[in-house]
């Protein structure tokens, strides 16, 4: 057997492609920080909302002076003042006075309820909103605290809003913007080289000549790359030179965070990849070969901090190592703080049985169907397919793992599934 | 009741939505187009493989030659040739002959299986390769057939590879790269400007001042219009005056392919932005308060072919709106096939019951857990907070749609959600 048939287990591969180290830090603007990941944890610097506010149009009244309101004439009410958007009432609500407030106004002292617009009627006039000096008749009851939001409700002063290695979503900037957060010290997004090898691979722009294939993994690669949060370099191809392999990659090595090379991984008389990667600074090459199918012919090195991986040529089992493997990897160096690789809280049924050998981890292409037969369950058809055709990528939803430690899947046993995205 | 409370059901409002043009097209790079919306399917110009292929690193033989070949001396061949990868064995294999060949390299004629290296043994001498003129004996049965990729294995001349309105993945860039298609008609993104309005507002680099509150709704949108695929403008903060919101309207309306306005959708006596979308160019406003929860306060309206939406000014209504709504529109602006406004297959299981009104549809924020003492179940957790709240978008793992037509889901009712990404 050939040497890279040491395979190791997929966890293990695992936990030493997340034991990298995170690349730098800098920092950028509120409106370029969505899918960056924070370096600190926020805490709320005060509370939110700062002050009491009004949740609606309306009235902001003594909840005592309306207690009575639901009778058939209502109560009517002095109205003092008006807190429109963006100002203050800095006078007091005293008994049967009220103050006209709009969403969202700080409500004034004195107050502790808000009555909404809907439930009053001028008492002079027509028209759904009373000015300061006319009557407002209230026709219904609202106890102190109505419609009313009180300061910290939503988030209170010293409360950890994100954590440190969050990859910030769009709405998280709602938190940022809110405690005045404009500068974000985020890491550095990794620059990552892609490169192709092998003889037989031509440019995608070219017509190959009988024996050659277009370049397809190099794009892929860097497609994906840049969906895990890094910078990817197209390091264009390489024939299958060893002098001019082990060149070109302890170049890109040296110009970027790290490299990921497309094929070369087997053990062929042409696969060079292995021995090239020998050649690196230590520690070197981790491990050659996982127990996974498929892709089992992953090889991982690291030239000091800077990860690099040789991935299996095969469209297919390039895109299961990248999502099992290297974009969990890419988005730590990255400073994600990655706990779970495959994270997926999607849950499909299998269409079919399914075996495979109890230690190895397999990744199945898989269409996903709602069976309105079977109370809207998600099934999952497993696509033929081998690793060498695109075909199943392009057709598939995403990707089910099935773990080491299993043998056997009935039909209907439940599967987890990563979507591509 | 107010004017905005002729509320339209949800299923009409997208109905409304959707019916917006397309924006044009442009050609971009295959390096630049993942992400881009295909104008126009893919068919595959020729078959993919174009040729036999091998599987493995091997050798090509007669599998008549190698019938018996699992007795005790194996089968005895001349290897008259090698095809690495990259080239091609113009000669024939003839019977007891044999040609070694690499993974992906072309079979040669005459041969119609692959033996694998690994049940091979060099006839004269050491090592697993064994070159031209001299033998190789094969210690296992191989049928017609095995290990060679037949030509349209993958992908036949003339099928429909990728459909028109596909949004590419980077997976669908091995289709594009390996029919030699660099050069790719996609949509142009649509150009979305984004506009915070309200007195109270003030940008988030300044301290508020009593009654203010900073902008986060522009940042938070912009953000979602980029993940939607398009090109998110910030139009800046305007205050409660009619003729200056009119104006930046208009602007914004002429120099984009369409506008998201924040706040001031409700009906307050200063929000203004019904009243100015009513003075849009034809066909101007298409409804103004939707049927659901939160989110209801929001205005729909046409400039020609241009959308110009109200959304809510509540942080967690206008991230509702967004995803269920404004989102689909965006992405079918933009070319997308969108077939289905809440794509979701991922169910989980509500932790306590829900009721509402039968009419309307409803948004839950939910976190979701896997619960391992109900066989690995997805449950789902609603999250308190109310519409203005910032906290629970920021701890939800996503929307959870509860449809129109139903009043009521029991404890551990299926959901489908959308995880915030």
């Amino acid at each position: 057997m050939a040497d890279w048939l040491k395979l190791i287990p997929a966890d293990q591969a695992r936990s030493m492609l997340l034991d990298v180290p995170q690349v730098g830090v800098e920092t950028v603007t509120l409106r370029e920080a969505v899918g960056r990941v924070l370096v600190a944890p926020l805490f709320a610097p005060h509370d939110l909302p700062p002050a009491r506010l009004s949740a609606m149009d309306g009235y902001a009244v003594r909840s005592d002076d309306i207690a009575r309101a639901s009778g058939p004439d209502g109560e009517v009410l002095a109205v003092i003042g008006a807190v429109p958007a963006g100002s203050v009432f800095t006078g007091q609500v005293g008994g049967g006075q009220a103050v006209s407030i709009a969403t969202g106004a700080v409500v004034p002292d004195g107050a502790d309820a808000v009555v909404m617009v809907e439930f009053t009627t001028p008492v002079d006039g027509a028209g759904a909103y009373v000015g300061p000096g006319a009557r407002v008749r209230v026709k219904k009851v609202f106890p102190a605290g109505a419609n009313i939001v009180q300061p910290g409700e939503d988030l209170r002063a010293g409360d950890a809003i994100l954590p440190a290695g969050r990859r910030l979503r769009p709405g998280d900037l709602a938190a940022l913007a809110s405690f005045g957060i404009v500068d974000v010290t985020v890491f550095r997004r990794p620059r990552i080289a892609v490169l192709a090898t092998g003889s037989e691979i031509c440019p995608p722009h070219q017509t190959p000549l009988p024996g050659q294939v277009r370049d397809s993994n190099q794009y892929v690669l860097a497609a994906q790359v840049e969906a895990a949060g890094a910078i990817a370099i197209l390091g264009g191809i390489v024939a299958d030179d060893s002098d001019l392999l082990r060149a070109t990659v302890l170049r890109l090595v040296d110009e970027n965070d790290g490299l990921v090379l497309s094929g070369g991984s087997s053990v062929g008389p042409k696969d060079l990849t292995a021995g090239v990667l020998g050649a690196l600074p230590s520690p070197g090459v981790m491990f050659h070969g996982i127990d996974i199918r498929p892709g089992k012919p992953t090889v991982f090195a690291r030239a000091g901090n800077r990860p690099v991986v040789g991935m299996p040529g095969y469209p297919t089992s390039s895109m299961v190592v990248f999502e099992a493997f290297v974009r969990p990897m890419l988005e730590r160096l990255g400073g994600e703080n990655v706990t779970d690789t495959w994270p997926t809280m999607l849950r499909a049924r299998l269409s079919r049985a399914y075996g495979k050998p109890t230690s190895r981890e397999d990744f199945l292409r898989v269409r996903l169907s709602v069976r309105a037969d079977r109370d809207g369950e998600v099934w999952a058809d497993v696509l033929p397919g081998g690793s060498a055709a695109i075909s199943n990528v392009i057709l598939a939803d995403g990707l089910a793992r099935v773990p080491a430690g299993i043998d056997h899947l009935d039909e209907g046993a439940p599967v987890g599934v990563r979507l591509f995205l």
